[in-house]
């Protein structure tokens, strides 16, 4: 037997809440997903103005941080034409996600699981979920 | 060129909210999903305890009640072995739901999105979305 | 080698606009999809007010009774519990539709095409789907 | 709540009328999808001789220019390989196409919804998408 930690729903909502502001700081209004350690969903929302393509991709890049517990802009480098995940966004039907914008969630270096953001450039989508960990971290912190 | 009116993320808040109130006063957590009037989802929420399961059955339960304009349990009735429309549960990759707990959300007769509910029972489910309506029409009449 | 004779554009417009007639007179808007004798998509159109589910629904009745050659109401009939093509529904990955509303189109008595209706009661989108038929023979007849 | 305004059926029939006069014109037979501002399809014509294979690319790239508010060919662009979309065209179990031919109909600077060409080359499909907005443009202005 084993014990393992995961995010609750307030965790979820406190995660969204700080890629929601990050987002309207930069003016891009977001699809925002987080999922547990086992990348099923958590909590989502999206922003008015949101890209309908950007739900799934949100849900997708989350669920492919969290449960290959890496980030997906490192699956976007390791997947280029030559490197060894070539071809590896093609898996599980399409839902391993390579574009950035997904980052697990972890805690003393467990993930415990992940927020994935869509609907900007792969840049914006990463800068607002990483506004997510920050907040996320500030109010463990405190 | 025609006109429609949509939710936007405040109201699918709004409408998360009065769910998640009721299925706390009842005890049981629940999945508990928002979409537009399309079906495409607006805003989600596992409460502590919800099934995973229920995850995809919210949401393709909203899904339903929003882009059919029709409550889940009345596909129920409708679709008994014998009756008209049975056989409709396993249309659209199955994501039309037949079990209750998917109800629109109309603003003067027209359907501007719907809510769906699942981890409990389906009369659960359903009690659970109409509290989510009832919250909703609360906070709009005041 | 064989012949085949095939629905064109033209004959696929014009039991749409049989189908869009009839939905008008009884008022009620309509998904309406013509396919080839193969099941794959000739031509569609989602009247205003048709229902967003049911796009992907008339599409798989006229697939349904192109491909299999058979009304998908006969389909009904026969998949109810206990009768020989019970939980033919699924098959396909829920494409084979035995919901009234599909009707295959026939030309001396060989399967050219299919018409799929959908959005009223499966009587109405039957109904909508004879009238393809009806319109379309009185045209070849002309 | 929001408002939004939506293309109707008049409008995607006025839209695949502007493709298929242009494909006439250059001697391509296509399949001409117009969708939605949220990617449901609204209208579809294979013309005769247009590619089987083709039905569901035009509809996934009307879905893909509508949903994303973005033309296909700039996807084609930002996802070749070392560029920041890179995988993305596998997203959506596939509907996201970075295939030129899908271009957003937008009216006021608002995406209404979109029109998608494929059985020609993705030049070809790509002028004959522009085709339908320049007719809809005139068609609008008269």
């Amino acid at each position: 037997m084993k014990t393992v930690r995961e995010l609750d729903l307030n965790d979820a909502i406190r995660l969204i809440e700080g890629a929601q502001a990050h987002a309207i700081r930069i003016g891009v209004p977001m699809c925002i997903a987080v999922t547990d350690s086992a990348g099923n969903l958590l909590a989502f929302r999206r922003m008015d103005g949101g890209k309908i393509t950007s739900i799934t991709i949100a849900i997708d890049k989350a669920f492919t941080a969290a449960a290959a517990r890496k980030a997906t802009h490192d699956y976007g480098e390791a997947s280029q034409p030559g490197r060894p995940a070539y071809g590896i966004n093609t898996a599980i039907g399409g839902r391993l996600m390579v574009v950035a914008g997904g980052l697990p969630v972890s805690v003393d270096g467990e993930v415990v699981g992940a927020v994935g953001v869509s609907s900007g450039t792969p840049g914006e989508d990463r800068e607002v979920a990483q506004a997510a960990l920050d907040h996320f971290a500030v109010a463990a912190a405190a």
